[in-house]
């Protein structure tokens, strides 16, 4: 195996990953599987986190909790070390990065809680399925993410604007689109909102705050779902003393079925 | 109104419940509205508690979370306070109960976290509508609850087994159960099991462990749902140093319409 062959399952990925010899973003890695946001904070703050989630579920949809001391996703990928088997990720002291890193080895201590959380590469597959076309995928960029006048939902520390991602869908899909990511709540599910970008505070589609500007023709119309960004900006805002995430695109490839987490 | 008059508003139960004019079970009170579980441990146990419900979602189905320092369910019932507005609690200390009482006012403390979980009534009155008659309904009996052989997952100290209600459902309406009931994944959502009670560890379904006896006859089928009674069985069972609970029966009533928490 090479950095260049995508493996197929989650359990080669991870070892490739941990290996070294996989180092890419996971996009097209183990087509099938659900993969996760990593987002760890100290146990001191895990109750604050745990409940931020609760509160904005959309944003936040949480996978599975791992309890401090511990670093195996025993329900979500049983063998995995969270601390190894992601490709890339960030630390942060006091909401600045202070490394970028293939392993967290040096940075673990014992009283972290991890959380994962799920991704919007589920659903997209799905809208791909159902036959609805998605122009980041066709045009092999990144999708256009925006900060929100919409305020997530605050616990403890942790407070912010909700984050979405715009994705340009047919006028005659739009109803397609709600249902079939309705089906998937554990991955950001329904949109949070159909149409005007200014009524949720978005100036200008042409200038995303995170990702590619997307264009959006005459025949469709910009579809906004909550983002899996949320959780990272909103605790950078918070400043929390020590965190550590995934490095966009580089996410958790779980052993579950994106079909095993659909809700009907 | 007196205490015979049953109130319609969520306003009205509660505001009934706070001067001492209610002091009934909730069943029937304020019908479409959504009503609640109540779970109340100090600040100390709160992660712990947390995760054993994002662990144990169909028994422990989380409506919203009040942290310590306050008493106003901010999302689900503006201006109530859980401190009076159930007619009755029980107060637990180290797992045994030490008072059954209108109001914890005395009892109240600064560290004291709260936890609304939602409540099988929701799904009742949906089977109902949907032409799925409810044998306990028309014999005006509670349901019959059994403790079963599956372990709740684990979190923190609280571990313990999953607690289960039993309703008898005609043969030909077992799929539009499971479908009905699959809407509301807040109120326990789809049944964990249908048919043989052996398989989940139930001897003998004319012995429930809580509730009353329910005939299951020839042309039914015993269809188990994950119960609310789970999360006090758990609890009791871990022996937490402090808490209340709401008495069976004696549900928090919400103001949230049990249709805004349909999921589809």
């Amino acid at each position: 195996m090479t950095t260049q062959t995508c493996p197929d399952t989650p359990q080669e990925v991870r070892s490739a990953i941990r290996s070294g010899r996989w180092k890419e973003v996971t996009a097209k890695a183990a087509q099938g599987y659900t993969q996760a946001n990593l987002v760890i904070v100290p146990r001191a703050l895990a109750f604050d986190f745990l409940l931020f989630c609760q509160r904005n579920p959309k944003s936040c949809p949480l996978l599975e909790v791992i309890e401090d001391g511990k670093s195996e996703p025993v329900y979500t990928a049983p063998g995995a070390d969270l601390r190894t088997d992601l490709p890339l990720y960030r630390v942060f002291n006091n909401g600045d990065l202070v490394a970028e890193v293939d392993n967290v080895t040096e940075w673990w201590r014992g009283d972290l809680v991890s959380f994962l959380l799920g991704c919007s590469f589920t659903f997209e597959s799905a809208l791909v399925n159902a036959g609805i076309p998605l122009r980041h995928w066709v045009e092999n960029k990144n999708v256009s993410m925006f900060v929100t006048n919409v305020n997530a939902e605050t616990a403890g520390i942790f407070s912010g604007p909700m984050v979405v991602s715009m994705r340009p869908i047919p006028r005659n899909k739009v109803v397609r689109a709600v249902q079939v990511t309705s089906r998937y709540p554990l991955m950001h599910g329904a949109p949070v909102h159909i149409g005007d970008p200014s009524l949720i505070g978005i100036e200008d589609l042409n200038q995303p705050d995170y990702g590619d500007k997307i264009d959006v023709k005459d025949d469709e119309v910009p579809v906004f779902w909550a983002c899996g960004v949320t959780p990272q900006a909103v605790a950078l805002t918070s400043k929390p003393p020590f965190m550590i995430t995934h490095s966009p695109g580089h996410m958790f490839v779980s052993d579950l079925r994106d079909e095993q987490l659909a809700t009907f």
